[in-house]
């Protein structure tokens, strides 16, 4: 196996040893900004104090909040002439949050980005295309600045415009593709409706993330364009892309733990949950200078994958995002993930690449309705073969999520479609 | 003064030593791409044959078909696997034009980018919003790059959404925006509308290009965001930004002649026009590896200032672009470039920030059109006294362009606007 970075490799006691060390690096750097030098201070946490990796757990964790609260540059640990690149989620409303980046950390993220992309199967004489937005956004510059410090071509094309990605693809020999799923999605049923068979197309290898979605989610993408789709994890608080990646055994993200310190904690008490189980993710960055961040509650559910990966490298792996904790929906007093019912959806070969949930409340109770595109040619069916499919769908999703929803059939390409992220939840019960 | 690469000192000579040897390398690798081998082999062109910089005659000049006919890789000189970052221009049609560019490319591009922001008074401690479009346009990624070289603060913005760029501005104080003439009026406009003083906001320079614009709406950029504007020029076939740049005397544009040869060229002859006349700009790169252009006839018009600038850098200046060949219009058998009309319009203060050439044609003969925006207070104006407005205007453009135009003067902010590039001319002569 071809790695890209000796750290790849590291044992486990090499890791826990490297982790202990650049946490009290970072509790130290971190010190310099004033909202962790008040913040640890309070939990009496000194660099020195950190002696084993358990003494993480004496460090308070961050929240979202925390970062709208010491906005704009409460965390910042540098003198403002180290920094060269600021990133800022949404950016229009006061909720802004805002990540600052020196020089070190800008290439420490690039580096990372490359390593994840090797080990997905990218290689320095591949043609790289991006369609991820670039600007205040992670997605676009971390994953270029990481195809360029591996010496991929890199086709900085951003979102949107179907005709010209699938020009420049063409044109170019585009051999890998960075890519959200609903827009890896939407550009296979534009090839197929241009009559081209994405075996015939040169890309091999997709880079997918963004947004979560289930493994049936990324078996269509493979299919529908002919390659391979390797699962991506990041946000922009501990970077954005780059955190974890898929190596090409397609079971779990490694996380890269010379870089992260990842905990898997019950979202309510703040507690490990036992190992394997789902949890919220909570991530420490080891090597940030600008702006370092101790334990992030990144409300993403997913759990460590148990047992070492077949290929061999002793980074743990993360499962596939199950959701956000703030994406949890409560319907008639169950716990629902909408993730629950886009794998069950997805493993339909009558069901086409669009869904939407929607929730109302009658006045006496809430009410779950699922619409489900279908494929044109299963639409075609007679009435009673819809009606049939309309109630082995409601069935199969009583059976997955514990609540009977009612099931909508629509045309294939009739619900709203976006050339960004798909909307799949409508949370209509505080309506009028 | 300060420097920011000892390139920025050399005298003639060296410059012209560095050029002759530099041009040698230039086409030596240049006739690594199958397009110059046998463009040059028919010219008899060899390395060994560029004794001296009259040996550029020579060679024969590269124009735009050129490129669109070697799309999409005739012009590369290095084996793909050395490629790291592809450019297009707009890329929707056949008609696109792409450049490729190495590792080493890039940095160049990078340091040279960097060079005319220092030279303009930008540094390291600034804090920098770069409105460019990021992604196959240059503008974007190359000021970028340049910006974090230089090792400032680099809020990736990108383009449009006017409230949040005003939020990002105030928020983390910023000092330097890059921004086209425009949107520099558009954003001048909506701080008026809010109320604000420019006065008081943080930018102090704004790094202005990519559309040609007279020294009068330079101005009213200085005046509407209380800063100094600083003419930026570049095209992505000579990389994008960073080929020539303001100082801070503003007296035209300091070319880099270590890393580029100019021509002024007639237009029709090819020709060398006389020194300080104007003529077409046509280039060559010294430096680049991926994809080396030589003689690129730009279709940009303008002339060298004569003479040394005040701020001793020996480095020959152009002036702003005047328009390009393509734009020239012909009315009623007269010649007429679009910037003339600017310039005559925004030297009144009744205008306002916007005006539209339109060009119809009766059956019999031309008609040229000029709508023009005036400011809100004299838009209040009696009737007698906008009639006369109307007939000054005429008689000043008349002067200016020898043909007399239909003067219509209108509302502020009626004429069709745009947060990108402006449209300044409509020709409706084609039209049924
Ligand atoms: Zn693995
Ligand atoms: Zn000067």
């Amino acid at each position: 196996m071809e790695i890209y970075h000796p750290a790849e490799m590291l044992s486990r006691d090499e890791i826990a040893a490297l982790q202990c060390q650049r946490l009290r690096e970072t509790v130290r750097q971190a010190r310099n900004s004033r909202f962790y030098r008040q913040r640890l201070d309070d939990a009496g946490v000194s660099p020195e104090s950190i002696q084993s990796l358990d003494d993480l757990a004496r460090i308070p964790p961050t929240a979202k909040q925390d970062l709208r609260d010491s906005y704009p540059d409460g965390m910042v640990a540098v003198p403002q002439e180290r920094l060269v690149r600021l990133h800022a989620s949404s950016g229009t409303t006061g909720a802004a949050t805002v990540i600052y980046h020196t020089r070190e950390d800008i290439r420490t993220w690039a580096e990372l980005m490359a390593r994840c992309m090797f080990m997905a199967g990218v290689r320095p004489w591949d043609v790289f295309q991006n369609t991820s937005g670039y600007g205040l956004f992670t997605g676009g510059l971390g994953i270029h600045y990481g195809a360029e410090a591996l010496g991929c071509l890199t086709i900085p094309s951003g979102p949107g415009n179907t005709r010209r990605q699938l020009k420049l693809i063409r044109d170019f020999g585009v051999t890998v593709l960075h890519i959200i799923p609903s827009y890896a999605l939407y550009l296979g049923d534009a090839l197929a409706a241009e009559g081209l068979d994405p075996a015939a197309l040169s890309p091999r290898i997709a880079l997918i993330g963004a947004e979560p979605h289930s493994e049936e989610v990324r078996r269509r993408i493979e299919s529908l364009l002919g390659l391979k789709a390797y699962n991506s994890y990041g946000l922009s608080e501990m970077n954005g892309p780059g955190v974890a990646f898929e190596c090409q055994c397609q079971d779990g993200m490694h996380l890269w733990e010379d870089a992260f310190i990842a905990e898997i904690l019950d979202p309510e008490t703040g507690q490990p949950v036992p190992e394997g189980e789902v949890g919220e993710l909570v991530m420490t960055c080891l090597t940030r200078t600008g702006m370092p961040i101790l334990r992030y509650k990144t409300r993403d559910l997913t759990r460590f994958v148990p047992g070492l990966c077949a290929c061999g490298r002793p980074h743990r792996r993360i499962d596939r995002i199950k959701g956000r904790a703030d994406d949890m929906l409560i319907i008639k007093g169950v716990n629902i993930y909408p993730m629950q019912v886009e794998q069950a959806l997805m493993a339909l070969p009558e069901v086409g690449q669009n869904y939407q949930i929607i929730l109302t409340h009658d006045g006496r109770m809430d009410q779950l309705t699922v619409q489900v595109e279908l494929r044109e040619d299963f639409f075609q069916e007679d009435m009673r073969a819809l009606t049939g499919l309309q109630k082995k769908i409601a069935g199969i999703l009583r059976d997955e999520i514990l609540v009977t929803p009612r099931v909508e059939l629509v045309q294939a390409n009739t619900l709203p479609r976006t050339e960004g992220k798909a909307v799949r939840v409508l949370d209509k019960r505080g309506d009028a």
